[in-house]
């Protein structure tokens, strides 16, 4: 059976739907690299369970077992960086998702450059294409996981995806979605905010690339 | 500069920032409608500040501007169905962000179908290819939006996503990801999760398609 929508899309209504064991299933997520420092000692964490959560003030979270080697390091010290992942730094994401700190170097094993943040002073990583430099504002116990609530106070750009107006340009800067144990390339744009009720002009202007 | 990681990349630290203002600049993120219904009347909203919070209880998050016309849907209900985006749904899920509930109904202007769940019997949306049947677990105001703390209480699946041995494909779902203000498709499969430690075996295994 197949209709179509006022919005014009053809769609058939996937009802018969198969009910599976209750799961965060939510998909896909972003997936980033946290950064992180206390006494001394620094480490990275690859967290996929992290989301947008206010806009004013900028606020994002993300969610760690207690268990693991970051969670001392961001709870006792208050700061993380997240920063973005892109598709150069992937397989470094990777490895910091599956290795513990407790047992390897991240920054000597990926190679990669810690660059110390310019507010609270802990590493970032000087290969990503974006850092969030963050305060946690407070630690939720949820079960299996802790969210932190973040807050964003600062947020730096690479060069090479800064456009001519001085904007930053996600598109050049090949970030990755993480779904159902996948890692994934952004592909082709759909549309943008607005799209589907965009005239004429805003629809030729935002699709003019 | 080049350099190689021991993960193998080329990266070249971008050690050159632009330094932007502060801003819940996380991407690319998940995008979802999330449909509700209290005292007969029902809404969806689309949402893109969500992110999954804990794997055990599975639960995921979504952020609300209280002045939004479903946030008092969901808030006195205490249930959210979060359906999940095909870019079939796109313009749909686009036009339910943009317009509001007090001057349309969402499920009569996008021709989308509600099912009533089968814990909270809420209207989910039909043409979802996965359906997140939620409830509240807390609210927490945060400044410019309130972020509703969500119990998955069920997982529903279109049967056209399922393999031939019973597991969710999400590949055949294709699922829509947002990226700083504009919609994208899953591109092409860069890794899996382990991916970057992964044996001969496993490589061959999980990248044979």
């Amino acid at each position: 059976m197949m209709k179509k929508t006022a919005a014009g899309a053809d769609l058939s209504p996937n009802l018969a739907k198969e009910t599976l064991k209750p799961s965060a299933f939510l998909n896909p997520v972003p997936v980033v690299m946290c950064s992180a420092q206390h006494a001394g000692v620094s480490d990275i964490i690859t967290v996929a369970w992290c989301g947008t959560i206010n806009s004013d003030p900028p606020m994002i979270s993300v969610s760690i077992r207690k268990s693991r080697y970051s969670y001392d390091l961001i709870k006792n010290s208050g700061k993380v960086c997240v920063n973005l992942v892109s598709e150069a730094l992937l397989k470094a994401c990777d490895l910091c998702g599956v290795r513990s700190g407790r047992d390897i170097d991240k920054f000597a094993a990926t190679g990669l450059t810690p660059v110390s943040s310019p507010i609270h002073g802990i590493p970032m990583i000087g290969e990503a294409p974006v850092n969030l430099e963050c305060s946690v504002d407070r630690v939720i116990e949820l079960g299996s996981h802790d969210m932190f609530l973040l807050n964003v106070d600062g947020v730096y750009v690479s060069g090479a995806i800064i456009d001519a107006g001085g904007k930053a340009d996600l598109k050049k800067a090949g970030l990755v979605a993480y779904c159902h144990g996948e890692y994934y390339a952004l592909g082709e744009i759909l549309g943008f905010f607005g799209y589907s009720v965009a005239g004429a002009d805003a629809l030729a202007r935002r699709t003019r690339r």
